[in-house]
């Protein structure tokens, strides 16, 4: 299992700027020095070997926008942000991927990529509203908003005319404008008080 | 021409509720009563023919979200999301392709999806502001509000579980949040008056 973590930590390296078609298994294997034959035993075929990349830096993502509990709402809503927006700038060619749904047959970069919003949506109602099971009008509006985040966040890695502290910032407001918008819509699901004294 | 457009006219019907890869050219050619010949000397290809339909059905969304400049912006709004979602519901599948950025090898169609996309940012910010050339951080917000709503939309059609009117209602309101945020940023970009009332 060692050995498939290994590998699995060289192929976010390589793979994090370059995207699938442009390294073949023999570029991989020749910068990894390693065995083609290795990689194949763990991971069967190169797209399984990529997606197995995605998922691990992917996990990374989940669990950091989920951390920070012990801060209160409106830090870790930010630095849940600033830390998606660090993914995305430091692994743009797996970001790109994700976000616009893979490679070819797409059905399980799709499910990565749906995972990871209903993760950040999960993470996201448990912090506003102190439970992840939200009603399907809540749900929708901060699924929007992670949508807007991804769109916004690929365009960005795309033309970085802003500086990442803005982009924080703004996406921090619309989070809030979100909020507010589901609570006008329905009072049982009110926006927490930073979001409030925020606008 | 009159041939061709027919061919895209049927086309749209074709793959409308169907997925690129579940037609073959021979089933279209049946089904459009043509020659396969006639379709590739149109379009060269299935891909060609595909990209022709998208292109067209696409035109439609953006001339309608553009149009109704004669009526007030907050209704003009609802319009242009109603009308963007009444699409995503009637075009399932095309729409699936643009938001999700096609099929196989697909610049292409991400050129089509980020022309749609600028296209309804150029909308919003001449209703918003006056004029369609704005700062990045205008632009930005915007956009990131436009990629909220593909991705809505798409959840949306996956599982209908609002009405389009509340659908309608609640990215109305989020867009009204956006164009805050945007004007607590830079007060030079403030919100349209309904904007601001209706929060």
């Amino acid at each position: 299992m060692a050995r498939r973590a290994e590998l699995i930590a060289i192929g976010r390296k390589l793979f994090a700027h370059t995207s699938y078609d442009a390294l073949s298994m023999d570029d991989i294997a020749r910068q990894a020095h390693v065995a083609k034959g290795l990689i194949y035993y763990y991971f069967q075929s190169k797209r399984g070997y990529y997606l197995a990349i995605i998922q691990d830096s992917v996990a990374d993502l989940v669990t950091y926008a989920a951390s920070g509990l012990e801060l209160p709402p409106v830090d870790r809503v930010h630095r849940t942000i600033d830390s998606y927006l660090r993914y995305a700038e430091h692994n743009q060619a797996a970001y790109r991927t994700i976000v616009s749904g893979g490679v070819g047959f797409d059905a399980e970069v799709h499910a990565i990529r749906d995972g990871v919003r209903e993760a950040i949506v999960a993470t996201l109602a448990e912090g506003a509203y102190g439970r992840s099971d939200i009603a399907p009008l809540a749900r929708m509006g901060l699924l929007a908003w992670v949508c807007s985040v991804e769109g916004a966040a690929v365009d960005w890695i795309d033309r970085p005319e802003l500086s990442r502290d803005v982009m924080c910032e703004l996406l921090v407001r619309t989070l809030g404008g979100s909020m507010r918008a589901i609570e006008e819509m329905d009072p049982t699901y009110p926006a927490p008080e930073p979001a409030r004294r925020e606008a």
